[in-house]
């Protein structure tokens, strides 16, 4: 875990005495951390104590399960977190209307019938076409990546491309490597449609794995044929792959019944703690609703939403109001197809000017290790980190100081634009793709406490942005 | 790992001079490691050279698969075996008739429909009876422990019984928690039908899991009626623990095909590296050929059987006979019901007395770390394990310098009571029950190098039993 160094916090004594107001000016003022100490203390304490978030995300997960765009679950969950969000007390409690994609699994199955036959263990990509009913049967081509298929050109002709590209395990220094891998999900089927193959199938993109299939979205661009594309386990692509290279033939039975019906209504759910003084101005905190058709959808991102949720329901039983707005937003559809957070930046283009930060937690429900910082202002993203820093120094005893810059989260994506500060809750990766888009993103790889350090920090940055007098991003902080 | 300490190897360097000859004859001899030094060099470094068994283990399981009591599998697999035993020029080979009971599985399902509709990751216990084709419906109730049951009391009646006691995560000091998990399996569906269950869910006897359900062995006794039993994944335990503790009524249908059909015919294989003084003493070395019929059997026990047969292989090419004969046993029938184990002692009863040592690997394909010994008499339980510990000090390089007492192997049970000294060939455990009997235990989970050890330790410890003039488990050896 990296940890920052924080020449900010070496502050004199007589700096310290001033650190006990909130009230300090931006001219010649102490550091945000000194400002704000005994309010961070405040909110820490008083989320640390509970674990309502976990209770939360108890009902989400266990009660309605996983959520995908147009499935009757996600009517249910988004239901659920508008209902709990006004017994919570919170303000302007509401549904914005969202017309999202409507991607049907249906039964599938993968099973080999040569070399012998054996079912394997496969999920249907999201977004991909079905199979004819009595499947598509053929001849399986191993290739590692872009080079190996290239040099198999004519040779995926009438074959099933196995795209075999082993994500690398998980390294504190380099994080996980699903960046770096995930592309031959995305653009495998497209790619080997190209060259004539009937069907797709890809390494789940995951460094550990029980025989577990992970799904995930697929895009075919502008292929000029669509082909079924399905994740098989890293076991049985494994297996396919010592096969092939020991020259035995590889024939598999795919069938899937994949669809993709008309787009139909969804729903961002929003929720706010209106700002004391400006309450124009915002800072967004938030989550996707939605989820993939698997597991309970706990770790993705579940937990990015109880925590929303929880943050402003901490710091409203605090009574502790900012001078600015904290606005829950729980976006609908990130996992095929991002129209939430389309909808979300279109619906409040006005409003995007006085969106002081925006924070999306969508990586898991582990221990908080810090914020990323991402603008398309460069020296805004630069005076907004040094912010960051000096504040995430409040969470030296959790351990969440890590400030670093870059992609924050796909939700933010739309609203970057405009200029706004965006920012990523980071947490402890080492697990996340172990579950990720899987049968086994399920509430018990969630640690209540872990997933209560998430609510104070996030409640505790939440709140500071939208209460000190300087703006995010802009101004110096002392 | 515990590492037991080798006052053995503190010798004189006059010692030292004599320890290279393997003619040094008992009385005032060296230690066992002294005179057989060399050899072990000579073995350690030729099987470490290659990874045969690896290939061997890599047509087993691609090749066959899983390969349960009864299934057209085990009998590939058990023709398979005498095949590559003949074909690496082994000598009695050969197939020991044994009836198998025949348990199968058929198609089975559990599904959550209240409090709303999921699918649970599950796997029939092997043994268990079906259900009616509509299958059973019925509340779940949850108990930890028979403590637990008990106190339920009739609140059982009626109902499905879940069994939801945790297998403690691996611990160096302690191993796996399997032995004081694995008895709810066992007799969960027995001890549940006496309260008047209607069927019995267990939690999976593992302490990792990616909702990866683990079947196993399950036993009626005297169980006036027989419920069905299923193991669930820990993910789907912990779920309806969750509701019920949050007084949600949890209701599921389960569905299971399974019965018991007649015992078929399967075998034990047999193959020797002939003794070259006393053919008629015998060192077993071996596992089990059969598995459970999910997965591929790879660490239980298709590692355990390669192990073996590689052993004997290494040594015949190394043109290195020892004086007694080298037996390789696969038995057949280990997970459901030991006929193959019982069949060969009862075969082979006569010869028993001649049996120097039989040694079982059945704990996966990892790294060795040392042997367990058991023996009815505790005096020659004591002198072997002295022997051992002598034995096993020439793999300090590859840490398997570990000698303990206790139960050593599941197929060496019959043998006991004729005083055979049995031997069980230690591994690194921690891993081995995230795979145990789940879909998950492939070939990808054992690591050629590491199984490459093993071979090189079981080839030198049969080697050195079967050729130092003193018998294991009788007089000094020094």
């Amino acid at each position: 875990m990296r940890i920052i160094a924080l020449p900010l916090i070496t502050c004199t004594l007589a700096a310290l005495a001033l650190a006990h107001t909130d009230d300090a000016t931006l001219e010649g003022s102490p550091s945000i951390a000194q400002r704000y100490r005994e309010s961070a203390e405040r909110i820490l304490q008083a989320a640390l104590a509970g674990n309502d978030a976990y209770v939360k995300l108890q009902e989400l997960c266990d009660g309605i399960g996983h959520r995908l765009s147009g499935s009757p679950q996600l009517d249910q969950a988004i239901q659920w977190a508008a209902d709990t969000l006004k017994a919570d007390g919170q303000e302007n409690v509401h549904i914005e209307e969202v017309m999202v994609p409507r991607w049907v699994r249906g039964a599938e199955s993968l099973v080999m019938i040569e070399p012998r036959e054996a079912p394997l263990a496969m999920l249907g990509l999201g977004g991909s076409v079905g199979t004819p009913p009595q499947g598509i049967t053929a001849e399986v081509v191993v290739v590692r990546d872009e080079e190996e298929f290239e040099a198999l050109g004519a040779g995926a002709r009438g074959k099933i491309v196995l795209f075999n590209n082993p994500m690398p395990p998980y390294d504190p220094e380099q994080g996980a490597g699903y960046g770096t891998t995930v592309r031959f999900r995305t653009n495998g089927a497209r790619i080997a449609s190209e060259q004539g193959a009937v069907a797709c199938l890809v390494r789940s993109v995951t460094a550990h794995s029980l025989r577990s299939p992970h799904t995930g979205a697929m895009r075919y661009g502008d292929a000029k044929v669509k082909i079924p594309a399905a994740a098989i386990s890293t076991e049985d692509a494994d297996m396919i792959a010592r096969l092939r290279a020991r020259g035995v033939p590889v024939i598999v039975t795919l069938k899937m019944q994949a669809r993709t019906l008309e787009p139909v209504q969804s729903g961002n759910v929003i929720a706010e703690l209106r700002g004391s003084t400006h309450p124009e101005e915002i800072v967004v905190i938030g989550g996707h609703i939605d989820s993939w058709d698997v597991g309970q959808g706990a770790n993705d991102d579940g937990a990015g939403c109880v925590m929303a949720m929880e943050a402003i329901n901490v710091l409203r039983r605090l009574n502790m109001i900012p001078r600015r707005t904290i606005r829950v937003v729980l976006w609908t559809n990130e996992e095929n197809g991002l129209a939430g957070a389309r909808q979300y930046a279109k619906d409040h283009a006005q409003e995007l000017a006085n969106h002081v930060a925006a924070i999306e937690a969508d990586s898991g429900g582990f221990r908080p290790i810090g914020y990323s910082v991402d603008c398309a202002d460069d020296e805004r993203l630069q005076i907004a980190a040094e912010q960051m820093r000096d504040l995430t120094s409040l969470f030296e005893s959790i351990g969440a100081t890590s400030v670093t810059t870059g992609h924050s989260g796909a939700d933010l994506g739309p609203m970057k634009e405009a200029g706004v500060v965006l920012m990523g809750h980071r947490m402890d990766g080492s697990k996340y793709f172990d579950y990720h888009h899987s049968h086994a993103d399920t509430l018990d790889k969630v640690d209540p406490e872990e997933l209560s350090q998430d609510v104070a920090v996030l409640a505790t940055v939440a709140y500071i942005l939208a209460d000190m007098p300087e703006r995010l991003g802009q101004g110096a902080t002392r």
